[in-house]
This record gives C-alpha cells, sequence and structure tokens, in this order.
C-alpha cells in the first residue's frame, strides 16, 4: 500500500515526483478511448525505470512459447497485448542536452488526470546539471470523439538562461512487451517516411500481419505565434524523427503541438492506412489542439450525465470511485462489438488475453446501467459471434455437441494454456449464459433472446448435459474436475457454484425456449430446426435438473464449496499471522490448495448470482461460514461480498468489502499497480455502491433500490439508466429521493413501496436506517 | 508400431535403409558409456530427418522461459538435457560430392548394434547420381574403459570407378536442440584450435558455465599403410574441421580412424581441460582402435557375466531383454555418484531434467541384482548427498522441517514446474525412503542405515508429518492435494498411495532409529543430536501411523484409489472404442482426469512396494478391479502388473503385462521412440521377468524364488549378484537349477524349501506348475 497521491474530487493528483512512484503512476494516470490507450510514460526522455506502453485494441501477439509436458487440447498460442508504436515521444534537448528527468533535479512536479474532461497533464521545473532550469507543462488526451488521434501540448520555457531548445517528435516502432521471453520483439518495420508536412511509419506484428500506421504532424509557437522552420528528419529502423531547433529568451515560452493519428488493419485495408490516418489526422490539425480539447470535455461530460457518482462527506471515496468510473469508460466505449474488456484495460500488458469472464460477471451491470442498452448489447453479441468457435472448442476437448466459450481470448479462440483453468475452470460459460438473462431481466428485451440469446443458451446447455455424469454411488448427477470461481482450489469434483450455475443455465434455456415460442412460434421452430434440438435433449436436462448432486453440510446447513471441503482445516483469515498474507505471494501453490482460504466468492457468488432463489437465513448461514476463510486476493471478490453483506445488514462488512477495491489502485493495495491498474475489477466496485449500498435490483421488470449510507459518508447519489429513462437516485440522511430525467414515466421500488416517477420529475421515500433493512 | 528389425539373440540388426526409420534408429542403437551418449547420428552429411544427439552426462541448461501464470515456489528453470558438440562427424567426398544417403541411392545397408561388444556398425554400397559406387563400413564405441574416449573405423572403397576421396573429420558445438523455443543456441564457442596432430574445441554453455572440450586425432590408412597426410584446416563460429585428400583405385579400401577425448568442467579444472583431454586422446590414440575395441568387447563381456538374462524358445524375447539391459548398463555405470538415470538415457533430450523417482522405484532392483552392491549404494548416495537441497526445497514450499526430493532434478534442486507433478507428486518422497529398504534389505547393510540412510529417512518422516492434517469431519488425518502415481489424476485427496507410503515411511523410520540404536548407541545419540529429533516428533509419527485415512469401498473390499473414485463412471478399457487409445493422444486433460482410466499402477504400486503386509486376497480383490481400468500409458506401469499377476497365478495376464515393454523400443509400440528409448522402463521389463516370472523376493535375509515359464519359452536363466555370490538360477522344463558361481555359501529358498549352495556348485528343485503357484 501507498499513499501518495492527493486526493480531489475530479482529479488524480500526483504533487512530486519520486522515482519510485513512477511506474505506478504510469499506471493510474493512463489515457484511453476504447480503441487505443496509453500509459503515462512521460513524453521526453526518461532512463529512469519505466513501463513502456501504448495499446491498440484488438492487436495481439499468439506467443508459441511451450513448456512443461504439453496436454492435448492446449490452445497453440497464448495471447500477448502488444506494447506497440512509441506516438507521444518528443526528444527536447535544451542546448543539446536531453531533458530527461532522471538525469535532472525535479521541482514543482504536478501530475494530473483530469478525469472531468479526460486529459492527462503535467508540469515541473527542471534544473539541468549545468544549472539550467526551465519550466515544462505538457497536456495529452486521446480523443473519444476521434478514436485515432491523439494530442499533445508540450510547452518549455527557459527560466534562468536564453539558449538553444530542440524538439524532436517521433513515432517509434522499435519497442518491446516487458514479458517477452528470451526480449524477442513482436514488430516489423512495413514503411515509414518523414516530411515536413507528416511523418508516418507502419509495422506490422511478426504474427497475425496485425498492421499499425501512425502518423504525425505538428506545430511550434513562440510568443503565440506559429514559427516557419524547417525540421531534420532522422530515420531508423522502425523509427521516424523531426527535429526543430528554436531559440528562446529567458521567460520565453516555447509550445510543440503533436497531432498523432493511430490506424489499424482492423478497420482499413492494408492499402489504406496511410491513406486513413493522413485524413484523420488533417482534419484534427486543422480544428487544432484546442478545439480537440474542448471536444474531449463535452463529450465526456456527457458520459459523466450518465454515470456519475457523488458521494458527500468522504472526498477520498468521491475521488476513487470517479476513478472507476474513467476508466471503464475509458476503456470499454461499446461502439466496436469485435472489442471487449481486457482485465487491465490499456494500463498494461499483464494478462495478455483480452477478454475474461470478468466481463459478463462484473462488468456488464456497470455498462448496463450507465449507457443506452445498446452498449451493453454490443458486449453480448461479442460472445454470440463466437459462437462457432466456442463449438470448435468443445469438440476439441472431446464434446461431441455443445459450445465452452473460452477463459481468455482475443477473437473467440482459447488463448490460455493451464489445464485447470482453460479446460477445468468451464463456470465461465454459466457466466456467458447468465449475462444473457441478466440484460434481458435488466432491460426488458426479451427479443434478444429469439435474435440471438437462445442459440448460445443451447449450446451451453447441450455443454452443461455432456459435462455431467451419473454417479452410481451417489445416485445422483455430479461434476468431477472442475475449478471454481475460487481459483484457490483446482481440479475439485463437485464444486457447488458450477453445478447450480450449469442446473441454472439448463432451468433458464427451458424458459427462454418457452420464451421465444410464445413470442413468435414460427422462429421458435426455425430455431430449432437451425440448431437440430431434439425433444430428448430437453427431457435429459429436465433429468439433471432434477438429479444434480449438491454437496451440502448438513450440521451447518450450508452448501459446501465442493466434495471434501470439510476436510480442511477451517481457519480464519483474522486468526492467520499477517505475515503469511497475501497467501498468492507467500505460500506454494499446493498449500494455498489445500488450504480452506478462498481467493474470491464461490458459492456466494452463487448466492448472489440466483439470489432471488434463496432466503435470507441461507445466505446468512453460507456468508457466516464462507466469509471468514476468504483472503479476497482477487481484485473480483469483495464486490460481491460487499453486495451480500449489504442485503444481510452487515454494513460495516460491506463498507470494509467496498474500501479493499475502492482505491486498490490509486493506493496501490496490493502492491502491484505498477503492472496496470485493475480495470475490470473496477465495475464491481461500482456495483458495491449501486448494488450494495444502493441496493439496486431488478425484480419482475421493476427497479427495486434499498438504500443505507454507509455511516462514514453523509449522503451519496448515483444514476442509472433503466429501460430508457435516466434515474438519479439520491441517498440523504433523511429521504431517498429518485429524479427521472428523461421524457417518459418510471417505475420503480424504494424499499418495498412501488412509485411512478413522472417524467422531469422525482418522488421521494423516507430513508430507513440499516437496522430496519435487512 | 513398426517392426522393421531383425530379430536376433545379440545383436540389433537393421538390413536396408529406410529413411522414415532413421530417427527410430537414431535411439535404438544409441551408445553410450554411462559418462556420454549418442544417438546414431551418420557420421558422414545427412540432409534428411535426423534428431542429432551427442550427449554429456551431468551437462545440462537451466531454461528459464515462463509461460501462463507463475505459481509461488516454481523453481527457476526447466533443466534440458544439452545436446552438445557433434564428435562423430566426418564429411565424405568423393570426387569433390559430398556423401550423403539422402542424396545417393542406398544399397546392402546394415545397421548393427553389437550388445555382446558394445559396437555400433553399418555398412553399405551407395550409388551416387553420377553412377559412382562405394562400399562404405563404419565401427564406432564410446569407450566404457576410459569413459572420455570415443573411436570410429570409417572405411570406405570405390567400387566401380577410381578417384579422389577426401574425408574431413570435425568437431561441431554449433548444435542446437530440437526443443529450444526460438530455435535459441546453448553453446558459447571459448576456444579452438586446429592442428596437424590434433585438434580442439571447447565450448560453453551459456548459463551454468559448464565447458565442454573435444580432441581429435585421426589416421588414414590405405592399403593396410598408414598414410602421411597433409591436412587443409578449417574454422569457423564452434567449428574445426581437417580435411585430407587419397587417391584411391577401385577396390582399394582407404580407412579413416578417429579418436575423440569429450572432457568436462565437471571433471577438469578449466585450465586443465585441453591438457587432459589431450593426454586421454594420446593415450587411446597409441593404444590403436583394435586395442580400444578390444578392451571395449572384455569389458561388456564382464558386464553380460554380471546381468545376462538368457531365453530359449523365444529369439525374440530374448534379443527385447538383451536390448533392455545392454541400455541400462550403458546409461549407468555406478562410478560417478553425482550422476543418475534419465528416462530416456543417452538417446533423445526429451524429458529434460534426468533423475525421477523411476531410479529409486524401478532402476535400482536392476543395479541391485546386476552388480556389486556399491553400484546401488552410489544411487542412494546421489539422493544423500542431496539432502541439503531436499531440505532447502521443503521449505521453500513452506514446510518447517523436513525434506521434499525433487520430482526432476539434475543437481538435488527441483527443475520441473507443473504444479500438480512439482507441488503435488510427492510420493516420490516416499519412493526415495523405499529405496533404502530396498538396498538395506537385499544387500543386507544395516550400517547404511546409520551412515547415510537414517538422516534421509528422518528428514522425509518430519515432510509427511507436516503434509497430512486432522480432519474433523473424519476424525482421522488425511492428505489433501496430491498427484499419485497415476498422473491421470492430480491434485486428489487421500490417494490411497501416497498415504500409505507415507506411514509407511513413519514406520520404516522408527524401525530404523531402533535398528541404529542397537547397532552402535553412540552414534545413534551423536545423530539424535545431529537430526535435533525430539521424542514429540516419533511420537506423533506414531499417532499418524495409528490414525491415518485409507479411502476403502467396504462393499467390494478394495482400497480406493481416492477420494470419491467411486464418482467416476466405471468402464473397462476393453470396453472403450480403440480409436481413442491411447488417450493421452486422443482426449484432453480433462477428460483424462475425470475417467477412471489408470496411467500407471497406483493402489498396485502400493502392494507391490508392501507385498508382505497383504495377502493374496487383498491382492487379487485389487488387482481385478483396477488391472482392467489401468491403460498403462506409462511405461513404468505394466511391470508392475506382470510381477502381481505372477504372484496372483495370472501366467497370461502376466505374460502380455511382459509383452506391453519388452520390446517397447524395437517395434517402437507407442510410436515415440524417435524421441529417444525408454531407458528406465527397461528396468522394469528386467524386473518383469526376475521379480515376475523368476518369482525373485528377499524376505527376511534371504532369497526367495518362485519361479514360472511363460508358455511362449521353453526355459530361461538369470543371473542375480545376492550378498556377494554370484548365482545363475535357470528355470527349465522339469527343474530350477541354482548356481552359485562364488566362492562362498549361499542361502535360498526354492518356492517353500530353503537350500544352501555350496561355493561353485549348483542345488536343483523340481519346478511346479503355475497352477499350483498362487
Amino acid at each position: 500500500m501507498k499513499q501518495y497521491l492527493k486526493v480531489d474530487p475530479w482529479s488524480i493528483l500526483e504533487e512530486s515526483f519520486d522515482p519510485a512512484n513512477h511506474e505506478i503512476s504510469e499506471s493510474i494516470f493512463s489515457i484511453g478511448n476504447g480503441y487505443m490507450g496509453q500509459r503515462a510514460n512521460f513524453e521526453e526522455q526518461y532512463s529512469g525505470p519505466s513501463l513502456q506502453g501504448s495499446y491498440m485494441a484488438g492487436v495481439y501477439y499468439p506467443d508459441k512459447t511451450r513448456v512443461g509436458w504439453w496436454k492435448n487440447g492446449y490452445p497453440e498460442y497464448f495471447a500477448k497485448v502488444l506494447n506497440s508504436t512509441n506516438w507521444i515521444g518528443i526528444g527536447v534537448f535544451v542546448d543539446g542536452v536531453a531533458l530527461d528527468l532522471a538525469e535532472c533535479q525535479v521541482k514543482d512536479f504536478v501530475r494530473e488526470l483530469n478525469m472531468k474532461e479526460g486529459t492527462l497533464s503535467r508540469r515541473f521545473t527542471a534544473v539541468m546539471k549545468d544549472g539550467k532550469e526551465l519550466a515544462v507543462e505538457s497536456v495529452r488526451f486521446v480523443s473519444i470523439v476521434r478514436h485515432e488521434i491523439g494530442a499533445i501540448r508540450y510547452a518549455v520555457t527557459p527560466l534562468n538562461f536564453s539558449g538553444e531548445l530542440r524538439f524532436a517528435p517521433y513515432l517509434d516502432g522499435d519497442v518491446k512487451n516487458k514479458d517477452s521471453n528470451y526480449e524477442e520483439k513482436f514488430w516489423l518495420e512495413v514503411e515509414k517516411s518523414a516530411g515536413a508536412d507528416l511523418s508516418y511509419l507502419t509495422v506490422k506484428t511478426k504474427k497475425l500481419d496485425f498492421h499499425v500506421t501512425s502518423i504525425m504532424a505538428f506545430d511550434v509557437e513562440q510568443g503565440g505565434k506559429r514559427l516557419e522552420l524547417t525540421p531534420a528528419f532522422h530515420e531508423q529502423e522502425k523509427f521516424v524523427s523531426a527535429e526543430v531547433a528554436v531559440t528562446a529568451s529567458a521567460n520565453e515560452t516555447v509550445t510543440l503541438f503533436k497531432y498523432v493519428a493511430n490506424v489499424t488493419s482492423r478497420d482499413h485495408g492494408l492499402g489504406d492506412l496511410v491513406k486513413a490516418g493522413t485524413e484523420a489526422l488533417r482534419s484534427a490539425k486543422q480544428a487544432g489542439f484546442d478545439t480537440l480539447k474542448r471536444e474531449q470535455a463535452e463529450a465526456w461530460a456527457k458520459k459523466w450525465e450518465m454515470s456519475d457518482i457523488i458521494i458527500d462527506g468522504d472526498v477520498s471515496a468521491q475521488q476513487a470511485i470517479r476513478f472507476n468510473i474513467f476508466q471503464l469508460n475509458q476503456t470499454y466505449s461499446g461502439e466496436d462489438d469485435r472489442l471487449n474488456i481486457g482485465p487491465k484495460g490499456f494500463t498494461g500488458e499483464k494478462y495478455g488475453g483480452s477478454t475474461y469472464w470478468d466481463t459478463e460477471a462484473y462488468c456488464l451491470p456497470f455498462y448496463l446501467s450507465t449507457a443506452e442498452s445498446d452498449i451493453a448489447r454490443n458486449l453480448l453479441i461479442y460472445r454470440y459471434k463466437h459462437l462457432e468457435k466456442a463449438k470448435e472448442n468443445a469438440r476439441k476437448l472431446g464434446f461431441t455437441k455443445g459450445a465452452l466459450y473460452p477463459m481468455v481470448t482475443m477473437n473467440g479462440e482459447e488463448c490460455h494454456n493451464e489445464w485447470e483453468i482453460t479446460f477445468e475452470e468451464i463456470h465461465r460459460n454459466g457466466a456467458i449464459a447468465y449475462a444473457i438473462f441478466n440484460y434481458v431481466n435488466y432491460t426488458g428485451d426479451k427479443s434478444y433472446l429469439g435474435e440471438y440469446g437462445l442459440e448460445v443458451l443451447v449450446e451451453i446447455s447441450r455443454f452443461w448435459e455432456q459435462r455431467v455424469n451419473f454417479s452410481q454411488a451417489k445416485g445422483k448427477y455430479v461434476m468431477l474436475g472442475v475449478t471454481g470461481p475460487n481459483e484457490y482450489e483446482n481440479n475439485v469434483n463437485n464444486n457447488w457454484y458450477t453445478n447450480r450455475i450449469a442446473v441454472w443455465t439448463m432451468e433458464y434455456t427451458l424458459e427462454a425456449l418457452g420464451e421465444v415460442k410464445a413470442q413468435d412460434s414460427a422462429h421458435y421452430h426455425a430455431l430449432v430446426e437451425k440448431l437440430g434440438l431434439e425433444e430428448t435433449e430437453t427431457k435429459q436436462w429436465q433429468h439433471i435438473i432434477d438429479n444434480m448432486y449438491y454437496p451440502y453440510d448438513e450440521e451447518r446447513g450450508v452448501f459446501l464449496q465442493q466434495d471434501g471441503f470439510l476436510d480442511k482445516e477451517l481457519i480464519a483469515v483474522k486468526d492467520l499471522d499477517p505475515k503469511h498474507l497475501p497467501i498468492n505471494q507467500n505460500w506454494s501453490w499446493d498449500r494455498i490448495l489445500r488450504s480452506c482460504f478462498i481467493k474470491q466468492a464461490d458459492v456466494l457468488q452463487g448466492l448472489f448470482f440466483l439470489g432471488d432463489r434463496y432466503d435470507l437465513d441461507t445466505k446468512k448461514r453460507n456468508f457466516d461460514f464462507y466469509e471468514p476463510m476468504t483472503v479476497h486476493e482477487s481484485s473480483l471478490s469483495p464486490c460481491v461480498h460487499a453486495i451480500l453483506a449489504c442485503e444481510l445488514g452487515y454494513q460495516e462488512k460491506a463498507y470494509e468489502m467496498y474500501l479493499r477495491t475502492a482505491r486498490l489502485d490509486l493506493d496501490n493495495y496490493n502492491n502491484d499497480t505498477e503492472d496496470g491498474c485493475h480495470t475490470t475489477s473496477m465495475a464491481g466496485t461500482w456495483m458495491a455502491i449501486v448494488q450494495g449500498f444502493g441496493g439496486l435490483r431488478v425484480n419482475d421488470g421493476e427497479l427495486v433500490l434499498r438504500p443505507f449510507i454507509p455511516s462514514h459518508w453523509t449522503s451519496f447519489s448515483f444514476k442509472v439508466m433503466f429501460r430508457g429513462s435516466l434515474l438519479q437516485v439520491n441517498a440523504t440522511e433523511d429521504n431517498i429521493i429518485v429524479t427521472n430525467e428523461s421524457d417518459a414515466p418510471a417505475a420503480i421500488r424504494i424499499y418495498d413501496q412501488s412509485y411512478t416517477v413522472a417524467a422531469k420529475s422525482q418522488v421521494q421515500a423516507q430513508r430507513l436506517e440499516p437496522s430496519a433493512l435487512s
């Protein structure tokens, strides 16, 4: 844990430069626009420790490295998110000496992530080794309006000298990944050109032939006037730069504006890359930095209009939730249904592949509630489009029918190869089915089932049908050899959650079949034919539903995480010597596996997903049993515990859980933020507030709210989109006020009372004390 | 399966050249001397598919490649057996055209591994593209007398032409491993020199700085006379050659003798390598090829004197068992207690690390019975010397005391990184304890316990003590999260074999403590002090011994392989569609894991090791239950089943099991011999004959024999060393004849009758029919 950032409601602020924090800040101050992203690397040279990271969404590398004993069925590659062309770089030379913050004294340093407007800025005074002092101010952003455009304003003012300032903006494709084996580089040069008007560089990946063209142009101003300069060009392997020199007097500012377009072969034909990039760049440069920045601020204002959460009485919490919402919005914009949400967004290269079950289990609710429904719908269609590959994946594992979605994927293919995950963490299939339910339940868009959802559900149910077997010893269906959500258990039998979500999938599939049939009988029959669905199959699903085995402890009245769980030494986390924590950094894997300690919600994940099927007493018994053994070493864990704790009236526990992720990256809680931010878990923090403290549910088509205010806050409010209405929920000391900002009335429930909120008006209900809630 | 080799009692013969078989033959015809080994690559250039392999024992590379999610406690590297300097190479040019069997017609090809004398020879007629025909004969060996020396005689006779023959013997260190990622090479040049007298090349590994110096000298003879030739030298990176040209008339033979010394920094100081190699080489060259070859034949005759098995009535079986004995003897000579037995010996690079539990569980009995006891003793001392590293390994996994021996090792450190193996296949620790028992029981050398054995036993018992935990639910000690000998189950609870061998270790440790105390009380107390052994520890071991949980099926009366085994679908291998076999090539890992199919003896391994503790009925019930589900996809499996089958009177099953490994490589049964031979499993074949068909046991210090003759054989005999006596056991149609070839009497039992065999004499007992045996 490291707290060096200043608390502020709308900005992340670092007010002095400590190289030891730099890589953490590079992660936290990252900027992105769903299409590309960039760690907060310095524009000028920096010879200190730094993790360079420029990422283009959907551009990856299939790494074939093999170790250990290969398992049949493994995917051919392990996907790597690629660090791509460094387009932010600007060499800065003061009378011939490179400006490098590792080589000079840095004063009055401020780095700011302006979340309201979506910009990263920095200012500082550098004292060079020869005593020359200069003030530097930079601002940059990647545009959420023109998604191929990044812009930088970089201003230098000599303070105690007059002299030559040289600037060398560049494009550098000769970059590497930190996680590459043998220092291998992944890019080859295709073409480049340096010119007075613009310079460009096209590189391609060594495998898969992704092409990325970066095109830059720049202006230099002095005393508010654009200078006419003749650059010197420099080219080398995968590198172009244009260098200009300006003579500046003391206190005279020279400002460089660098505009870059990054375009890829995902969006343009190979022959069109330079042309497309040039057009985007020309248009941006013509608009100019200030206009681009204003566009950016306006577009971010619209995002905040939909998704802001306001917390009163706790600026630190306010900053944290906005940071989380900001990161989520800059990671995924929902405009491209080929894209998804990587666990680290655009903030680091770790967790190579892009899409995990995080998307369906944790991120979907955020996008469902804070944007128009087509954004969430695109997340679902992403999986629909991968259905054929998920079927191939199931075939590869020996299933004669059905689909198994990959654990980690870039394009629908599995790209992770650890058997206990790849082959056995199959509950992910349930999360993909659950997301369909969640989307339909939240939006009321039942047409999605007939259009896309049912096919996915049927194929997933077919998978479960074959994945269970009938145990003669138990007289029940069992599911052997799985890894549940708690990845601190591998290859277990009868993981309660997996058994439960499998049966739930089959139940919901049967329900969805009825729903589609009722909607449109002809379409239903066409779908049944397309799917080749037999009555014997649905009968078998019902048989499994009726005869599934669930491990259960009669004595305690709790569902058992898996067979044999009670053979473990049952120890509470609080009774563990803290020096053992986190266990994943201190214990060997076998010790973790045979311990009772739980990485993330597992049985409780099931009680959360299927919350309407279990009574409070059942939830309480299970929560009381499992919570004390849960180490929450996945950042995806605390939110589920927080939400259940709220439901059970454990307000202090709920707040404790909320705190575990609220400032996870801002305070570097897990001591790993330098690798990148925990982007997908940020959605969990949002859930902890909205579904936990706000108590938001959708039951029978009605939006239900059961808010309580954590004792550390005075009030809070959040906005949600629900079935076309933008609602602001404001929990104050006395009242719950729901304002309908839309043009149509909205039906809601607060605690146990139903209301209709007329367009552009509000309703208000007395706030209940937490003790009255559960 | 591929049968292309000619059956012969003393040789392996390949009588025509088919490039499709070449890589298989390269494995099978490998030669070695315990210090170095060499696949049967051709001396002359060969541009067809070939796996080059020259291996120096104990020289390896720590490969750091990482994929997947790193687990805490993993070793830093994965060891690779290194392909090292190609020292056999001889460029051969006929009027300037390279001889290359992939580029000419090959007639009258014979490749022969002469197992009696330890030589590899080859003869053929090559028809060059221009029609020139030449006869070639080569013989080579690595000396088991001078272990750093290899020698080659290579004779060429033009048949239908006169012309220039050029020979370019070389040393080539610019070699690679087939299993290297990214084509990485592992060797760097240190120095080289080409000279008329001798040429040498020193290379070192990129990591760990192993140095290997290869020094060559050669002579050329024509018409029986040594030629005085002036070579042309050629040097390039990691390569030296000396080239000579000879004019030969039709039918005039030119013979090149190449002598090489390979010396390593394992045995010599870095500064002494060239000197030491030069001395070894000079001495060998002075002795000359014929002398070296005669020495080799004499030394092999001595080995056969101790270890031969004679089978009458089945030449194919005779060839197979000799091949197995030959491979074992050329893999491990017992002279260097830093060395051990790699699963593929010197025949391939697969299974990178060197030492597995194969050594203790399968190989030890062979060396115990076929050599002086110090050879087997050195295998045990190898582990004693690694005790400190095994203790470190246990610490690394969080154990506060005790030792966990590595699954795979080169120098005592673990060098395998798959968690389910590295961290969980801990029964290996039991095999290391069992080997001590086996050695002491066989040799009667109880002093080994006080000298070395007890320390190892105590540290292993300490490991088991901490590895179990007390299950409140069961009221017993349990062992969670292990992988048993059947690696087709991972991370299971209460593997019966592991629980059993753990308890057995503690029992034997307590017994050994008593034994050492009785032998020498002062030494006992010194050892207890050295070990810091507390009475609370031995009491705890006893408590675990008395309260261990063993999964058991009351209904069937069988030990259960692990908890939950009966939840599986129990299917016999014979009921599986044969196209699914072997399942490890056809099924994904998860499917294998949740199936009932057993890779290798697991419960049955325990009933074999601890055979004197279980009655025949128990063995029968378990054999009848597990054998039908066993796929024997480890070559280490069938021998245990064969031995138990013999004991149970299942002679046909025993013979079937014996056949599974007897000609495993000769017939390429598993279709993978091109990767190398299954060296360690060859000891299993030996066991199947001696302990299975021969029924050899050592009970209460007495050698017990219960032979039966497989119906396909007319008689068989084998030799064993037992407590200083060399005994030949001959099972004929009518009698069992035991001949004592030593100078001291030996006490033995045949079936249930005890005998004393006087020195240099024999006893004979009537052979019992198999039906009378069980």
